[in-house]
């Protein structure tokens, strides 16, 4: 299907940051910026809590969509420039539109939010495309089918692949954009790559997106930045103890709205989302304000352990944590006794994390095409016109492909526990250092 | 008074996209950066309404806070480097605590606020440091008149002038990293400018902070950077139009409050600020994800003006302008006139703005000591220990000294006028280009 | 005339830290940059001997060429995409060439030669595009016009106004490469402005180019970092001491040559240079290695005063300067008197030098047409397309418009002068603080 | 031995475009940089041929020496700050003077000339500490024995190993500095790393210096970017091309000096390199001018070899390559054969180049103590103080430790092998391409 470009008289220009100036060309690019669906994702932090670690990343996914959206821009453009017959025209502004909307379903700290009410952002995301929102009143001036096939692409159901490729694969616009603008507001240069030389790079080939063999270093670059940026932000062990407290709120206040306990305050859409009946409209006003505020007020309610989460959230006074190498269910079950035996409560004063639950990795070369949410591995193109998985030529792809190594971290409120060391079993205080 | 400094046993470190690193090595300041108090600030935006025209703005006035505290730092060690008598080395502390408390008293989109409740910054920040709070208990552990000292620095009547200049001139460290801070986030790169360069120029002379006369060069271009920041970043006409809406929120909010109305939802510490009750710890809950949690939630009030302006602002349906070289009441007034007749609301469907209004200026050479506000100039120290105002040496900065060239601009909701555009006269028509 | 583009088969690209690449896609500019020519400017450095204060300044005129080049591609590029009809697309590749040629005539160390043997790098630049060299094969075989149109260019006698505009003019594609180069290079980062705002707001306007309003601050960004530049490397006393002396040995050398004196070394190009007989090939083989060898043989001459001055030059060994508000004719002339009779030779040992002799200029607004090297003034295009020229609308601009303020410097060799102090007035001992 | 600093009265300070700045605080380093032999470094290239490739790639190992000095002082610097007592803070000066020397014996385009001189730039470093030059005389106004143990800490036999640890290891501040440098001047962004952390992380620890653990990534960071610039920058196959250009030409003019060709154009210090008596003071006058004004005059020598390299070399006319996997003796002895058999020099006219015959490599843990010119592998402290070696830690960095993967690649003048084509065997065509 074509989907007809509408060109702005004048070109639009945001100033950004990261790119320095992103570009729209097109009317119903410009209609979606301002509908209040997309304005929305202004309430959301791109990095969730990890504020707390680093200050300064305070973005939200609003400029990171806009990111994704001009880095796709410039990879169309550069093949339109190129004249490749294997890039179909007539999907650039399907692909545009997927790019700006991609994130639009996110709700206030995703990654632990959708876990605990077993929601998925990009369900929301269809949602809001297609059911009554301005979103899906723009993208049906385009055409009335175009709000499905803007869903088809977010949803990987689209009948052309390369249009998926472009938006969603281990190296597409959203890790691109991403890796920059997190390394750019947290500060951490680790992050940086070459785009532009990565972006030359880029060929249409068979239904795919390829990387010309040449490139090779400059892909192994990109991915080394993802490395980095998972050890050195993604993962770390603060940003994680944040995100407990966060989820152990959530748990807490989901658990006392379904006892008798009679909440001093509370607020409609948190509300739907404890009971099950939060629709779009109630998810469109479910933003990090919304939940900030929750929390401030919280702070005086009569549960003591609602309060003190929100207290240590709000305060940054996040638990302290210690490490181990190897899994020790034995031991962590003595630890939860021992907590329970001294008037602790163990699910709430421990909390043992291992890394590898989170929604990143690095590389990953051989995925099974059934495997869902797995994307299409990177490929080379050398100048026979072969294809070859690139881990397949570089020794250092290679090295970090699938890596899950890590540690175990138990995270803990330490003055609790130093409170009641005493009663504690030697074993228990030497893992804790008390 | 000698406040002692308590070396931490290991330096911290927070990772610092503007400085790179912050450093602190007192266990007062660690203690102070951790209080719930200095933790709020995470929750109020440095530049305001800014980012909804520069998407990167969403930096908080914690960072900023961190920021000023790093560059008084880096300047005291210089000084204490160069072994300069005019440095009393005793007054560190007190110095670093005030650059690091001194924006802990603003609230949610200070500017716009402070003017229509007639509160004052400075004022919540010295209650702040002297009431009862995590702050002040820190405060008082160094000694129980140190608050007090620190409230006086910040409110400039400490007895040491040259630690108020440090703190607060024409040059100082709060201006300097919101500078670089907020060139860095938008994404302008006007606002750079050499910072270790003129770290290096800084001298402490006779109790003031000057400048060595070889540095004049660095401080032009320092003061090109505030010209240039002033007209892309803090006069921006689309940032001015979103500050009138908020105003124009608060007002109606205000106004409905004091009437019959019977709002769907409020919140309290907005009812202590609307009736004027508001203490520390109200004010300590009132940040801005509670501002925008009302204005989600307004969106649905009964009250259509008040409706109306929320989503307008959450939405980013801004009013737009017109442009008018001179003041003109006779006309203003008829068209407000016009406006009433034709059922609009000329206290709210017409903003005349005229950006001087704003607490900003570049840099005003001669201020007389009196006025209230009133920071010192910059002064250049020549190699015979001479101290020249820098206007007199510089035709650079003589232009643009006091320099308070402006335009009317009028706003307006656009789609309004147009629907009663042919009720209005010719006259009033062609002022709107309608 | 139409000169026809000849595109390559693959676009060729340079790796350029200022523009980070510099893109190829024209036979003939390909061509041009492998002539020997143009491989010349590699050993002629862009900014003389400012590589003796600031040590990263060893960049060459071949790295500006192509930046000029690159910054013109873009213009026109930019031209081209907005349809302006304004624009005559037939003078793309003359514009090409001449941007990249515009210096191919540069001597060693130009601004010194230039003025002792009466010698113009442009005149050199029309001799090397249109005798035989490898240059004009390559012009020639776009057409055999095609060498005098591109020298027309340069040398301002081109039929149309609008090619010369856009290659030389006071916001020039040659500036702003310089400026950002010599930043960079420098390390002073008082040099850079946005040149991708600049570039943006550019427009061809009835034979000129011109500059939307809206642009007026990013122009005044640019003009101020041609002053910060200016007064921070182009005027810097040390390198004015560097160049003095590198003066001085080829004035000494040429005395010699045209007196008895008979060199131990000396080689082809420069007997030509001093004897006056050069053409285009001894001129092409005289470069900076050249010039350096040379200087590094006569420190073994027998001449103590050419030998004396070549270590100076190349040990760095400059002369001490001190700083005069006002000419003093009569000082200077007891000062020279002083210095015969206590057997210095006042021609070399005293140099007075006032910084304006330069080729250099911030802005200047009002250039009579008349003036021979004059260059348009910058103009502003409003919404109306009125034009106005900038001086007129930006304080800023005014400020440093035409400034000639400047300071006397005396150069002199100190440990010479401090010999000789006891046979001096004491007049004379106060003006060198002997 | 403890070597006395002299603090200048006044700091001096360099403007560097890497580190912004060069801080000069003691007065012997101030009169070594202000030495004929230091200043010569100026006219050598830190990267040799490479700006061919990179035309950025044009500054200096003056520039560079300076930026090592700086490295070392910031890591002295911090060591003191941090008051560690394994770092003897006797031996500061002898460090700084080793770090800032290091490189003055270095030649023009070394790498090519010592190979087939058979010099060694460490061996004439050391003649020029130890004999008489400007820079001996300044180290011995420190102390008579001062110059044999700057000396004995480059050439590694001196008695503190920690020194020479600082100065010269698998991450010492040689290395740190040209990654940065060279991408800084190349403009290849991969080879930036954040020094500031590594430094941070660095400690010294019976007699070596390690690097806490928790800097791992860091390390990494920084391993990453050599291996990025050994391949995008060292061996880049058009750098090789240009440097087999340049053996050439030494090799050929060294053939007709030692034969009875008589050079229309020759020079002392060349004749004393060919001849075998170049002492210190030729030494010193060889420099890249110098060879380049050679090779400027040489295209004009009877010889046509020699005349042929000299324009290749000066022109940029390269030989272009083809790349073979394996080796293949006797595929390369028939092409020889038939390189002669049609007239063409086998000698000049087929080089084959395996890159890894070059002074770089990525990083090498096991260096048996006795290999020569080994450097010492990357230890990592934990916080019980013991060491381990960072490959057995680090999946990334056992990646690329040793590796020596590479490819053979044949260089070749293409016209002259094309204009012979016709009397090739169809394989010899096939290797070429012809």
């Amino acid at each position: 299907m074509y989907a007809k470009m509408h060109p702005l008289a004048e070109e639009k220009v945001f100033k950004d940051p990261v790119h320095k100036y992103i570009y729209v060309q097109d009317e119903t690019i410009w209609s979606l910026i301002n509908t209040r669906e997309f304005q929305r994702l202004r309430r959301i932090r791109q990095l969730g809590t990890s504020y707390l670690t680093f200050h300064g990343a305070e973005h939200s996914r609003f400029s990171h969509s806009l990111g994704v959206y001009e880095i796709t821009r410039k990879i169309i453009s550069q093949f339109e420039r190129g004249g490749y017959s294997d890039w179909p025209q007539d999907e650039k502004l399907v692909s545009l539109c997927a790019a700006l909307l991609h994130d639009v379903g996110h709700g206030p700290f995703s990654h632990s939010i959708e876990e605990l009410f077993d929601t998925h952002h990009e369900e929301w995301t269809c949602r809001i495309l297609l059911e009554e929102t301005e979103i899906n009143e723009v993208l049906r001036r385009v055409d009335p089918s175009f709000p499905e096939q803007v869903a088809a692409v977010i949803c990987k159901s689209y009948e052309r692949p390369i249009v998926m490729s472009l938006v969603s694969s281990q190296m597409d616009a959203d890790r691109m954009d991403y890796l920059l603008r997190d390394a750019y507001f947290t500060g951490v240069n680790y992050g940086t790559f070459d785009l532009e030389r990565i972006l030359r790079v880029l060929r249409p080939h068979k239904g795919q997106i390829v990387v010309k063999e040449s490139g090779m270093h400059a892909v192994e670059d990109y991915l080394m930045s993802r490395y980095q940026m998972y050890w050195q932000v993604y993962f770390h062990p603060v940003t994680r103890s944040s995100e407990i407290i966060l989820r152990q709120i959530f748990r807490r206040a989901k658990e006392l709205y379904g006892s008798s306990y009679g909440f001093a305050w509370m607020i409609g859409p948190l509300e739907q989302l404890f009971n099950g009946t939060i629709n779009v409209d109630g998810y469109l006003s479910l933003d990090e304000a919304l939940v900030q505020t929750a929390f401030v007020q919280w702070q005086k309610e009569a549960d003591p352990i609602l309060a003190d989460l929100c207290r240590r959230f709000l305060n940054r006074k996040l638990y302290k944590y210690v490490t181990m190498d190897e899994a020790n269910e034995t031991l962590w079950q003595q630890i939860r006794e021992e907590l329970q035996s001294v008037g602790l409560h163990p699910a709430y004063d421990l909390e043992i994390d291992f890394p590898f639950d989170l929604p990143y990795d690095v590389y990953r070369p051989g995925a099974a095409i059934s495997e869902k949410d797995e994307k299409p591995p990177i490929l080379l193109l050398d100048q026979e016109e072969r294809l070859s998985e690139i881990s397949a030529k570089s020794d250092i792809i290679r090295s970090i492909t699938g890596l899950h190594r890590g540690k175990y971290h138990l995270y803990f409120p330490e003055e609790k526990l130093r409170g009641t060391a005493a009663d504690l079993s030697q074993t228990v205080r030497d893992v804790f250092g008390l």
